[in-house]
């Protein structure tokens, strides 16, 4: 019989992340009653499995009342289709009323999940070994492992508590040029950072506009927290603000909606001129890559959400207000434990360290010794709470810290898992 | 604004394939009237919207009598899930009663279409800048397509009338390994092949394997139109006759059930051993660099294509009797019309030549000249009548051939189209 050699096989099989995501899985599999502060999903008592039916109905329901035969909906839904999809329009609409970023449909392309639409933008945009993309750090690990599948190097650039500073952006920018290389864009979550929790000030986005063009830097701005913020302060997103075309707008529907559609998005505006001056938009462009991975994302799918996008009027701001409360809520409480673990001396000269998001899944723990792999399996073990190394989220640091969520679960059990948490590192240190 | 240069995108976008198809999408909207004997889709009217709410709602019917809760169909629905899929199990039953495969589910990826499958099998196996790929020429342009997104090499092993030959391909992989480079594996449609809709005898596929074997290829096995032969002489697969693991195996419903769903699959059972002697499947290993592109298969397609499986007993020969006659009725039309409009000598040496597939959706036809872009053009526009050039198949070659399709059209409109084609020759000649 055929044996493959692991060594044989591509890096990307060996990615580190993902031993490591497999090690939290595999250990919140040996420990199902810890309580998870690892887990980012969504909570998923939101929806019923009715739901799905009625989105696709309502979906349906929208293109007969659009005009098209019953012919044309059955070929929209289960033929192939257009590469970008078929939600462009109200897609756009939704991004104007929610977002006030205003695009045309065309600049709109749908892809499976917000991870595919990193891949085909990372694709698009580094087409040598000299292009790189960097990447605010503590990073996202779907952006470094699509990164890694292209074999397109990403370069760090460190986040401090304040979150990314566009003169390290700069910086590092310089830096890579310096060495020969070329980079291409920034890869950021501005709105409730994943893994780290923070937001960039506006008046850091604006200076982020203008360095991305003094170091000619597309800015790569994910943004699937942005509607969960902790008070209804204006963030507005890069996008929105971008007046020059410097920012591709990576979209998802796994917080706003749910994971399951499988169903994100991409803006690309930008104008695209060949040896011959014609242009097109980027997003065209960028469907050569979209029909080499997947030919087009599911258009049962993307009935399901474009369902969501009909029944709301194109809002999700309004038809997520109870997921709002709701993240608040867990938020909230989340903030609440820490502060009754881990007081805040006046001093702040404090052994266990947490900072404060606005909005969001996430916070961040820094202890005074490390929170390692053998750290969480004691963790799970003896004290049945679960939480993510801060180290996953680095090329090299965050030896210390652990990350904490708090999107899946009810307020209860995030203040006992605090609680728990407490007592391991009472214990350990 | 922001305007950025084509020629400094990836490769793929520009690529001459893409290209290609773009022209042949373009001169289809231009001709709107012409009959498309260029389109390979599968025909549409099969299925209607509501059946898509009827398998949804029998899957979930199917996880219910399993004896799952509701919480556990709607985690399993909606929420983010197994990188390699839920329909390992139905999948791993269809194998074995349709195709005598006999596998575990656990070695079944489910994919966001074939193209998915295609894309993390080349990846996986091709880690390194030597690694090249062997395919089949005339070859699908997915394949192709895929591999320049990576940037692996794919050699082309030129495909006789009769199909592949075993001695070639050993042939080619000897010469790549005297260049310094590693034959990796070897693409092949090996039933009815788009688009050259040749099949390889029995006696071909078991000596395929032991080349295979030989010179030490894996086998990517693509299989989309395995269940629409003109006969019922078997066919066995190359994985139903791999005793030795030499076979991925990759499979689609887009014919067999519909494209619209997007799911595919992949079986990988061949066992990876890493550095400290610890074994797993290949699919699972795979299932890094599919979390990396799509983090798995959107669930609500799943559960639909999970429903044909679960109404059909999970046997897609049993479920397609309707569509096996029907593709057969067009592909005996195609072939009458040929017979008719390019009447075979019984010399051989004939002007215009056609071959005889066995079954599937493709004929190939050569001309004594140029079946080119320009050719096409005046076919759409004086005869109404429109066909892909076989050139998009070749890295080199196929400059007299065209491929004709029978999927998408009703027989009438085939024996139109090929009297059309006929008048084009006539006068091109």
């Amino acid at each position: 019989m055929v044996e493959l050699s692991r060594a044989e096989l591509h890096v990307s099989v060996s990615d580190p992340v993902a031993t490591s995501m497999n090690f939290l899985n595999e250990i919140a599999g040996r420990y199902p009653d810890a309580i998870s502060l690892a887990a980012g999903r969504p909570y998923d008592g939101f929806y019923s499995t009715e739901d799905v039916q009625r989105y696709f109905a309502s979906y349906v329901d929208h293109l007969r009342d659009g005009g098209l035969s019953e012919e044309q909906v059955r070929r929209l839904l289960l033929q192939y289709g257009r590469t970008n999809g078929q939600l462009g329009s109200l897609i756009a609409t939704m991004l104007e009323k929610d977002e006030g970023i205003m695009v045309a449909p065309e600049s709109v392309m749908v892809t499976a999940g917000c991870q595919e639409a990193m891949i085909i933008a990372l694709r698009a945009l580094c087409p040598g070994p000299g292009d790189v993309v960097l990447a605010a750090e503590p990073c996202y690990v779907g952006l470094t492992g699509a990164a890694r599948i292209l074999g397109v190097d990403v370069v760090p650039v460190p986040e401090s508590p304040a979150g990314l500073g566009p003169e390290t952006v700069a910086e590092v920018a310089r830096a890579v040029r310096a060495a020969g290389k070329r980079p291409r864009a920034l890869y950021l979550v501005p709105n409730f950072s994943n893994p780290s929790g923070v937001s960039l000030p506006v008046a850091t986005r604006r200076r982020l506009l203008d360095v991305a063009a003094e170091q000619d830097l597309l800015l790569l701005e994910d943004d699937p927290y942005g509607l969960f913020g902790l008070d209804d302060e204006p963030r507005p997103t890069l996008k929105s603000l971008d007046t020059e075309g410097r920012v591709l707008y990576l979209g998802s529907f796994a917080k706003s909606c749910f994971p399951g559609a499988r169903v994100g998005f991409l803006v690309a505006d930008q104008t695209v001129v060949d040896a011959e001056g014609r242009r097109t938009l980027l997003a065209e462009e960028m469907s050569a890559v979209k029909s080499m991975l997947t030919v087009n994302t599911s258009p049962i799918s993307q009935a399901v959400i474009g369902g969501v996008l009909v029944e709301s009027g194109c809002s999700l701001r309004a038809a997520n207000r109870d997921k709002v409360e709701f993240y608040r809520d867990n938020l909230r409480t989340l903030l609440a434990a820490l502060e009754r673990h881990f007081p805040r001396s006046p001093s702040g000269e404090d052994a266990v360290r947490w900072n404060v998001p606005r909005g969001g899944f996430f916070a961040v723990v820094a202890l005074p010794f490390e929170a390692d792999e053998k750290l969480l399996e004691i963790s799970a073990e003896q004290f049945g709470v679960l939480w993510t190394p801060m180290r996953f989220f680095y090329s090299d640091g965050g030896a210390n810290a652990l990350r904490l969520s708090c999107s899946y679960l009810k307020a209860e059990q995030i203040a006992e898992g605090v609680h728990r948490l407490s007592r391991l590192v009472a214990a350990a240190a």
